[in-house]
Order: C-alpha cells, then sequence, then structure tokens
C-alpha cells in the first residue's frame, strides 16, 4: 500500500500571508501522495462584520444561519481555497479545491437541534473516495475547505479538524494514510504552560493514562479524541506539530499511535 | 470519438432560483458525457454593494481591481460554484467545481493595458485537460465558474462565453465536441425584433454573409465571433437556444458550423 499524508492547517496560518505562503511552498514540496485540508481563520467573521451579518459562537463553533452559510462557502470554498490552490499552481503542485459537494465527497446530516440550535452544520455521515482517488492517482492534489453537503441540496458548514480525519479515514482502506494536524504549538505538551515539554510518542494506553491524569483540557481533548478515534478506524499514525513539521522532522512535535 | 457536451449558462438563469433549479435538472438528467461552464449573474454586483466596493463597468465587462477580485472568488467559485455542485448531486450528477486554477485547467495571462486597465482580467493562453478528463472517464462532470489563473498564483476574472469555447476546443483533441451556449432568446434571430426568426442553421459562409449585410449588432457580434473560431479550431457544432435546449430538440434553436 502506498502511503498518503492528509495534512490539515489550521486558521492561525491562513490568516498570516507569509506564514501561509511559507506553508504552502513546504506542502508542495512534500513528496508523495497528499491531501491538504485548511480552515477558515477569521475572514468569514471579518466579512460578516462587513455585511453586518451577526456573528454567533459558542463553545467556538460558529451558529450558522442561511446568511451566515452564504459567507462561509464564498470565504472557505470561494477566497481561501482558489488562493490556495493558484499559489500551489505556482509552486508546482497540481492541486484541485474541494468542497464535501463536489465528487459527492462528503456526506453529512444537519445536526439535530438539542440544547442549542447549530444551523446549518453538518456532522460527517459518509466519505466518498473515488473522485479523490481518480485525481491522486493522477498525482493530483486535492484540497479541502470545510464545508460537507447533505445530498439534497444543501451545503452544511463543518469542522476542518473532523473533514481531515475523515478524509483520512476513509482514505486508509485504499492507502497507508498519515494525518498531520499543524497548530500553533510545537505538539501535545505534557505541561500546558511548558511549551517545551512536547511529548515525542504517544500511545492509546498512555494517552489515557495522562487524561484520567487531567493533563489534556479545553480544545486539546477534543482534538485528541479525534486523533485516537482516527487510529482506531484505520489511520497509521497521527502527527501533532507547527506547520512546519510537514517537511522538518529535526524538530519537536508528537506522533500518536495506537 | 466519444461525444462530449460543453454547456454555458449565463447570468440570467444563475439569478432566477426557479429557472436555475429547473435547468440543472435538466442539465443532471442529460445523457453522455458533459461539462457545465457558469456565469456570474448579478450577484457579484450586490456583494461589492454591500461591501461598498465600487462597481466599474466597461462596455458589459468588469474592471477588476483586488477588492472586485475577491468578490468574484467568493461569488463565482465559492457561493455559486458550490450550491450548483450541491444542487446537482441531489440530482444525482456527480459534478465537481472548477476554477481555471484548479488542475491548472486554464491558464491566462492579465490584460495588457492599452487604453482601458481592466485590472485582474485574464485572456486564456492554454486549457489543460488531464484533470477534467480523468474525472470526465470516470463520470464526473466538471462545472467551471469564470475564473482562470496566470500559473503564478495570481486568479483573473475571465469571461465565461470564452472558457466555454476554450474548454471545448481543448476537448475537442479528445472527444467529439459540441458547444451549446444557453441564452435568453430561442437561438441567433434574423430580425433582432422578432423573437420568432430564429436562424435553424447556419454555416459560416451565410454567417459570414448576414454580417456584411449588418444584421448583426451588440452583445451578439462577439459571441458568434467566439462561436465560429471555436468551430474551426475544432469544435463540431455550436448551438445557441433558450436553457431547455440542452434536453429539448423539439422547440426552435439555432445551429452554427463551418
Amino acid at each position: 500500500m502506498e502511503t498518503i499524508k492528509i495534512v490539515k492547517v489550521g486558521g492561525n496560518v491562513i490568516d498570516n500571508e507569509a506564514a501561509l505562503e511559507k506553508f504552502l511552498s513546504q506542502f508542495a514540496s512534500l513528496e508523495g501522495l497528499k491531501v491538504l485540508v485548511h480552515g477558515g481563520g477569521k475572514l468569514a467573521t471579518k466579512l460578516a462584520q462587513d455585511m453586518q451579518v451577526p456573528v454567533n459562537m459558542v463553545d467556538g463553533r460558529r451558529i450558522t444561519d442561511a446568511a451566515t452559510l452564504d459567507i462561509i462557502s464564498m470565504v472557505y470554498a470561494g477566497k481561501i481555497n482558489k488562493n490556495i490552490i493558484a499559489k500551489l499552481q505556482a509552486y508546482n503542485c497540481n492541486a484541485i479545491g474541494f468542497s464535501g459537494a463536489d465528487g459527492n465527497t462528503i456526506v453529512s446530516v444537519k445536526r439535530p437541534v438539542k440544547k442549542i440550535d447549530y444551523g446549518y452544520v453538518g456532522d460527517v455521515k459518509k466519505v466518498n473516495t473515488k473522485a479523490m482517488q481518480v485525481l491522486i492517482d493522477n498525482d493530483i492534489t486535492p484540497v479541502f475547505c470545510a464545508i460537507s453537503h447533505d445530498q439534497n441540496g444543501q451545503l452544511l458548514n463543518t469542522n476542518a479538524d473532523t473533514i481531515a480525519s475523515e478524509v483520512a479515514i476513509a482514505l486508509s482502506r485504499h492507502y497507508k494514510t498519515e494525518l498531520i494536524y499543524c497548530f500553533e504549538k510545537n505538539g501535545v505538551l505534557l505541561d500546558v504552560d511548558d511549551d517545551n515539554s512536547v511529548i515525542d510518542y504517544m500511545d492509546s494506553g498512555t494517552y489515557e493514562t495522562l487524561k484520567i491524569q487531567g493533563k489534556f483540557a479545553g480544545g486539546m481533548l477534543p482534538k485528541l479524541e479525534n486523533c485516537y478515534y482516527a487510529l482506531q478506524e484505520g489511520v497509521s499514525r497521527v502527527i501533532i506539530g507547527n506547520p512546519s513539521v510537514i517537511t522538518n522532522r529535526d524538530q519537536k512535535f508528537s506522533t500518536l499511535y495506537i
């Protein structure tokens, strides 16, 4: 089985033009099969403000009414995705942009209303790899924004970390998959206040022990749950590090495995 | 050689939700290989107004400064293209959205400044069909918005009629191509004031004669020049009619050929 790398890059890189440029040049130079998943950054919030559409966040998740969904499809699938594609082409990486509607790739269901009505937010139900595969096997790199669809004509806002893990899981049926989460730290920290306390390797047993000890808090806990779920579902390993980890493995970073 | 239909649908359909829905259901039911190219309609102008970005048109062409290019990439490649893709999926047409940057498909050069500086407007230089072909040959339908790129990281605004004819010409090397322009009339009119004066068939000799007689004015002349250029460059035939011409050939429409 050939190896494929699924790289997720977050909003902090998207929002910083120089950091994005550097990241894309490194991603373009990454050898072998690859897929990119990008977050949205602050541009959607900025456009909402410009258009006087109220911004409503609950626990870091965006409440997505119809006007907000339009903004998200414009910013994520339009401005950000197409500029990333144009830049990757300039670095000789033949890339093609995807929302989850494209190629019927990511089918989700609108999140049921419980305590909170998230609006047009989708939870992933199924990933179809056919369109991705025919491109990947022809040296064309899929680049996903964080939008899915319900197969009934409705686009849905979907968390980019989840898109990355679900795409990686689905591709695991056809390739050996390495899922790489790029974020602002050098890796998973044993002590959240010490940037040098990066955990080099963490298997699922160690993770459970550290979790019980209360070592992981805030946004890191759902991120790690997501990572171990991906590993259980067929992803070979997960790497968490700063954006340059995709090409530079001489630095600190975390490797997660079962 | 297999036949492929390249369908261009304009802004008048994009702007009308019911007309777009009907058109997409017909396009989805169209048998055989196909490609869709869509215009932008009035949404880009509306968003520009909402964002207080000045709208500047010369002879129906949009002067495209950096802020306008952002708007175009958001509206054409984001909102319009992704909603079309989601709707086609609902009609069981497996489609995938393209700008010209995706798959390095449409390479253009920024229009040189002569009397008018059009800004970030691109004239098509080369169409690469590889990404399209691997999808088409796997029953996945490419859907283009009217954006190209310069291969140096710059997106460029490009006329949708031109995108359609250039894509059709490039595909003519691999398929028998039929280029279909859907617009607000039933076809090319011999008398612009008589909607029933549709010219059924027009070869290039007849066209030259009628042109000298001054039968074609306004926007129709460059449209027809574009069509005969496509025919000279390998497109088998061009059809001009109202949107339902794609599935219904019992009505009036115009067929152009060399």
